[in-house]
């Protein structure tokens, strides 16, 4: 069955939080004068993601947007690493720095290529209203932006990746997901879709972790989006 | 409260509906030498869309896409048009007739001016996948497709409009619902949405009916979308 579609894990796999995030805060050490790690604040802050949705898939919290559960997630980690004097403002924009997250240098290109082949979307935690900024603001050529928020699941939930499926009106065999996380690519494949890992060795930084995954595993496994477009040619 | 985002009825306000039905018609003709009035097929067929629409809004029928209404009423036009003959491969393909619309002239160049200063979405009853195939085949440059679909409810409901501005992160006064319907606009304003009216007195085909509207009931009235690009810079 051919792909008629692929859909894209967004943070790590498009953007490059890590270096994204360092950036805006070595921006915000030079606008207010403190210091900070702000590697370790972008590992910590990140760190804090999967445990936050998971307070919202299991039910704890009711549906909560990336946005407000990035803003919960910082609030926590103002002490440890001494920005308690941010002010209300300067913590609402280093927030945003998540709609501000940079691509990879492939990504704009490879998405280009992509796009001229099938449509191409996003299927990401990130909310609607960052990703759009994120897009406008990084000239990513999406034809759709799904979001868990327009499922009101997180992924991995099966509602994301059938959801995605049924609004293209294919059946999830056509569809194919592309991340550079093994789990969510074993979720996408549970439900049926094709999958393609796009290895970005560089996301947890120089010598950082990757996930482990197996020859053969996945459909595909690229190097970047300039192969996979080759690969799907 | 400055306009942050605009979103878009399609079906007449982007796309002419009426000259692109009857272009497939008389395509299907030359294919099948099926002879009809095509003018008045197109006209039928859009008139069954509101009270189909209808049915779903009152809960008489369950959720089903603008596709399958589409199909539901060409079904019911077909006896009366000496269409009865054609294949189901036929009618599926003729039904897709409404995924290929095609632009008004203004359109294409307008949004992409509108999309430089704003974001811009859809906001229409037609389904994701009608969306996406019509905007990659006319090269409609949204960076959002938003469908009834996506909220599950039918315009003029209040939950398309109001969710709309949810997904945008925005108040709803910081949105403009652009049309050429003034019932849409009614709707929309009903919300808090800002109102733009698009002219378009060929939507009916010439010397067709013009839905009536008061001087000072929409914020902009514009002639086209380049016209809406102006009022808006």
């Amino acid at each position: 069955m051919p792909i008629r579609a692929a859909v894209f894990d967004v943070f790590g796999t498009v953007v490059d939080w890590r270096g994204s995030l360092i950036r805006e805060g070595q921006a915000l050490q030079s606008a207010t004068g403190i210091e900070a790690d702000w590697a370790a604040l972008a590992d910590a802050w990140r760190a804090g993601y999967v445990p936050a949705m998971a307070r919202v898939r299991s039910g704890e919290l009711g549906w909560t947007r990336i946005d407000d559960l990035h803003r919960m997630i910082l609030e926590s980690l103002l002490p440890r690493f001494g920005l308690q004097s941010l002010s209300e403002a300067q913590r609402a924009d280093f927030n945003r720095a998540w709609h501000r997250l940079d691509p990879w240098p492939d990504a704009v290109a490879g998405l280009a290529r992509l796009k001229a082949r099938m449509p191409i979307a996003t299927l990401s935690n990130g909310n609607v209203s960052l990703l759009l900024a994120m897009a406008r603001r990084a000239g990513l050529p999406w034809d759709l932006i799904f979001s868990a928020e327009t499922f009101r699941h997180y992924k991995p939930d099966p509602e994301v990746y059938l959801g995605a499926a049924r609004l293209l009106d294919l059946q999830p065999q056509q569809v194919m997901m592309v991340a550079c996380h093994p789990s969510d690519l074993r979720a996408a494949a549970a439900c049926g879709l094709r999958t393609a890992l796009v290895q970005r060795p560089l996301e947890h930084g120089p010598g950082g972790p990757v996930a482990p995954w197996q020859q053969g595993e996945f459909d595909i496994v690229a190097g970047d989006f300039l192969d996979l477009a080759r690969r799907l040619a």
